[in-house]
């Protein structure tokens, strides 16, 4: 039997949030229903709710940062258990058989991956995201939280956690040079650059966070960097020309790309996982000359997910987070688009016990 | 003591060739000196030697793609003897210290290589290429060309060939996927296309090649391609979308780098070697979906351009060429830059035997 259950809901763009009753589905066989304890608030969750990112399906509930404990489990599922401590991320299912899920690239699944929320189940529902009491999700989606590891902390390592560990690792932050670690950059320190410089520092590299300025470079140097460097300062380029193995830009402006190439050493690689509203300019030579190289990435598999969890857990790696309550989301949205929240709110969703429907 | 030898030079950008002597160093202990049998056209010869790539130094040879026969080999050299058949490449020398020369990247090299023409050599002198009698050349910088391997065959290779070779062989043109060949699109069907064509169907790639139009559809096909399609046909970059592992970019003109991203899979490869003369547009969504890489390249190792010719002998692979003699150089080079040489004309150094010193 479908159920229901408190939620996080805007009935349009310009609407505040209201508490209301979501359905959630009967849970299947292979279904997860989970009592969701955290909620990560992500910049994409303001993008589509707000509709900076197209149509949304209203009314909706979004936040695909989810930690919480199971509840129950569908009659084939094996490998979780009532308790278990669990997290959901940016996806709730995908076809399972084409070449990219059998690969565990879920995120690049063919047919296309069932988004947490505002996507097109294969029920033909639209999927309800995280702000909410609970959850039923495909086992397949389901990551184990590692003993330790807080869920108000987990919560985004689920999206901002997955999304700068994912590059750093395939593009080799964890591997030395000649017995040295690889000279990593991260380029912003916002929600996914404190992430970023924390889980590359974990993978031995040497870390240097660029930025517009040095306001936050104890911040830089506490969470491992080795140091911060201001890209405006006169003759930066010049400075650091051919120094980086690695560069992970995490922000969502435009940037000079031809001269950040310029910092890699030869067959060094720029991962964006920023995305600027504009096209970029790329002087195609800044990739020829040295064979260098510029790749996307986008979040990661869940295979990876869990591996990042436990990667994050055993060195102690976390977003730092602000906890709210269901009745400061509207306000919080506007101080993340401010850049006042330092890095990520989580809804804390024990806060929905008391709370009437709108 | 430094001798002298026959080549054609040009004074100016303007000017025409002319046979004029030109010295050669006294070979040091480490030093080849080769009797120079065929010497590739290259595009870049033309660029540099009419000023367009800047101010080259005059009176200038070029030429960067050379065959010949060893005929003298300096006191310390234990690789090279008398009578062996060699090529030199882009490069003649670089610093061998660095960690990119280390690794047998020395066109990476962080004191910069030294080209074969138009590059200041390590005693100050500028450096004179192939269109010439002899050359004098580092032992590290000389390759070995495979019997069976004709010299004007042999000589387009050392440019062309490695420059395609080189990136199809760093992005798995050659590895399989679940027992299926990987699917490898060239795009541009000229002198870099047509040696990628047959190197990439050579690695086993199940290939096709991607032109504004099908007009040389079974030429493509003759060089190993399953297929040949036109950009610029209805649908093209929808009905082809997601379809390409690797898309090897060989034109020097704008192209809609976003379009051709959507023809890659996920975590596909565009490897790019044509330079277009203005930055491109990009947008970074395109690679951020998929994980796709953009990657530059820039010819290749020595160690890497001795197994291209290798692979290439082994193959049977070779560019397809016109041979000409000294005095039809400038027509030549008006032949290239009007896209009348179908695909590369060597000149046949034997013809400077009876030519006159201007």
């Amino acid at each position: 039997m479908p159920f229901t259950v408190k939620a996080l809901q805007k009935t349009g763009p310009d609407q505040p949030f209201q508490v209301a009753t979501i359905e959630r589905r009967d849970p299947r066989a292979d279904d997860v229903v989970i009592d969701i304890k955290a909620a990560g608030i992500c910049h994409s969750d303001i993008h589509t709710i707000r509709n900076e990112w197209g149509e949304a399906h209203f009314p909706l509930t979004v936040g695909h940062e989810i930690a919480g404990v199971v509840s129950a489990v569908g009659d084939s599922v094996t490998d979780w258990k009532i308790g278990d401590r669990v997290g959901v991320g940016c996806m709730v299912d995908s076809c399972g058989r084409c070449e990219q899920c059998r690969q565990g690239d879920e995120q690049n699944c063919l047919e296309g991956n069932v988004g947490t929320y505002n996507a097109t189940d294969v029920d033909g529902s639209i999927t309800q995201g995280g702000y909410s009491e609970k959850v039923v999700v495909n086992e397949r989606f389901v990551c184990r939280i590692p003993d330790g590891l807080d869920f108000d902390l987990a919560a985004p390592l689920l999206c901002a956690g997955i999304t700068t560990y994912s590059p750093l690792a395939r593009w080799g932050a964890a591997e030395t040079k000649d017995g040295a670690p690889k000279k990593v950059a991260v380029l912003g320190l916002g929600g996914l650059g404190h992430m970023g410089v924390q889980i590359a520092a974990a993978m031995g590299a040497d870390v240097t966070v660029l930025s517009r300025s040095r306001k936050k470079e104890q911040l830089a140097i506490d969470l491992g960097a080795r140091q911060m460097l201001a890209t405006t300062e006169d003759g930066f380029y010049a400075d650091h020309r051919g120094e980086f193995d690695l560069i992970l830009n995490t922000i969502s402006a435009d940037i000079p790309v031809d001269k950040y190439l310029g910092l890699l050493k030869p067959r060094g690689v720029m991962a964006v996982v920023g995305l600027p509203p504009e096209a970029q300019s790329l002087g195609f030579g800044s990739l020829i000359g040295g064979g260098k190289v510029l790749a996307g990435s986008n979040i990661g598999g869940i295979a990876e997910t869990q591996e990042m969890l436990d990667f994050c857990a055993e060195h102690s790696i976390a977003a730092q987070i602000e906890t709210i309550g269901i009745d400061e989301a509207d306000a919080t949205y506007d101080r993340v688009v401010a850049g006042e929240v330092f890095f990520r709110a989580v809804v804390d969703t024990a806060t929905f016990e008391d709370a009437e429907v709108a």
